[in-house]
């Protein structure tokens, strides 16, 4: 018999199974997964492909390819910095270089480890590309209201509770939040993609980023740029081995997990490209799932939680067949 | 020269450097961390070693031993399940089970897999010891509010914003949610375990138990019971590679992690038995540190958030030698 099933109708199964629902009756609410596999063709934006960033891994020890697919944010969000990572991308800076940080319910962080010269008996970094910007304003008032104003969408009483800012929602497929002053800013959700910096605000090069693998540090908002969310593949980065060092560092260079590559998705040698593409935040679907989200009534759940923060609402991005 | 330093002094370090902060400056405002390093003896609570649950899993690929310490919940939370758990420990019951699912952003989840009986054609299940509860009241009223009242501590402007709840505070160093209504329930914040079930609330037997891997499920509350939090090597259960099977089952089998043994912590052959001891939620260096955990003022920051949802809060738990 299908062993699989087998666990999942005895005690085994626990905590969630929307899918197997259907196996006993047709449940009066139907699942948030239910509702976004009901979305019509129409509810589904596409996502450029140039607006994707492609990271390779070194295979796995059991010789598994290892890709992580992130896609970058739209204007009118970080706009200096997703500049400077096309240019890193198309200058195939990242290549050799490696993911040198996995702390555990915070972040992996990758990029240029440094090298021991011999000669000057220092660690020494790559140089980086010529023509990277840098950007001065990181924080919320890159968005220019009088230019393009986020435009409040589904405004609902979940998020009108936001602990973090004055309110929060979804704007273009991004969950963001702002204090009402007139600016706002992208929020760091689990596989939010930041840039390091050192101290210095304006110190990120772009050249050392970041994904969330644990419970959303929203003290990192405003603070640190957000400049996309890893859609695919996130499962490489979250559960590689925790860094013994400080902060999640790897301590023995041997641990480091080597970058092959990272390129834009429409830079990619191979054909086709990745496509990916998400649910409209706008449209009715999604209200609705956002909705079943903080309000359990699928079978299995007994009280609705009567609310969700905006980072337990993950906007569904699906991968399509490329062109 | 120290090469972890090197990155760190470099634009490689990211994100967070309180302890590197005072290669600087003696910053006006303390980490959260040096607020908690500076705190008196007697503000550290010892937790009892009967209230821990040892779980020694097979050694890792490089022959690493891998040991998770779950604290148990203190009374009057989900006394029925820990009553049942420690029956189970007692019974050696999990030795020999397994971790079947890991599901990205989500729960691990462990306990008997079942086993294909050649003569049955079925999957069968480990037999349970004798004498569990059947647990009838796995919600919030678990509390008796005549009895045994939660008193609310450092009421927060912070928590008073909860979405999920009405109020959300610490009891006795854990997270807790109440609607107002007279009862409290636990909160399932990264590292929280609870108990897995079937879909009627009476069907859990504590033969399966999970904990939080990803950004805190609050849709749970009041819907599985918590039983208690990892405090010791969450990083052996959240880097697991993730299953690839319905709800990040294995569906090898072979990918299955062997629990080599959960005891007690006071039945474990070994002494000193494991000790640790959490910081009292109650005293008044756990409210500072509360309050710089929602109004990051260390150097790297610039924009503290004003706020903090409970789960960005997790109380201070350290290890230290024991008897």
């Amino acid at each position: 018999m299908n062993k699989l099933l087998s666990i999942a109708s005895l005690a085994a199964l626990a905590i969630a199974a929307p899918s197997l629902a259907q196996d006993t009756e047709k449940p009066e609410y139907p699942s948030p997964n239910a509702i976004v596999d009901a979305a019509p063709a129409s509810d589904w934006v596409k996502i450029a492909p140039s607006d994707l960033l492609v990271m390779d891994l070194a295979p796995d020890a059991e010789g598994n390819a290892r890709r992580v697919v992130i896609q970058l944010m739209p204007a009118p969000f970080s706009q200096g910095w997703i500049r400077n990572i096309r240019k890193l991308a198309a200058a195939h800076w990242w290549d050799g270089t490696s993911i040198n940080r996995v702390q555990d319910n915070y972040v992996v962080q990758w990029g240029d480890a440094g090298y021991d010269n011999p000669e000057s008996g220092e660690t020494e970094q790559k140089a980086l590309p010529e023509g990277l910007e840098t950007v001065p304003e990181w924080q919320y008032d890159l968005v220019d209201p009088a230019k393009e104003k986020v435009i409040a969408i589904h405004p609902s009483e979940y998020f009108s509770d936001e602990i973090y800012a004055g309110w929060a929602n979804f704007y273009k497929g991004w969950p963001i939040a702002s204090d009402t002053s007139g600016g706002e800013w992208p929020i760091h959700c689990y596989a939010a993609v930041g840039v390091g910096r050192n101290y210095s605000p304006d110190t990120g090069s772009d050249a050392e980023l970041y994904t969330v693998i644990g419970h959303a540090p929203r003290h990192l908002d405003r603070n640190i740029a957000v400049v996309g969310r890893v859609i695919e593949g996130i499962e490489h980065l979250s559960s590689l081995p925790r860094g013994k060092g400080q902060l999640g560092f790897y301590e023995d260079a041997s641990k480091r997990v080597p970058i092959t590559s990272i390129r834009l998705g429409d830079a990619l040698a191979e054909k086709p490209s990745p496509a990916f593409e998400y649910l409209d935040t706008e449209s009715a679907v999604f209200a609705e799932y956002a909705d079943a989200r903080a309000n359990r009534r699928d079978p299995f759940f007994i009280t609705p939680a009567g609310g969700a923060d905006i980072c337990n609402i993950p906007v569904p991005v699906r991968k399509v067949k490329g062109e």
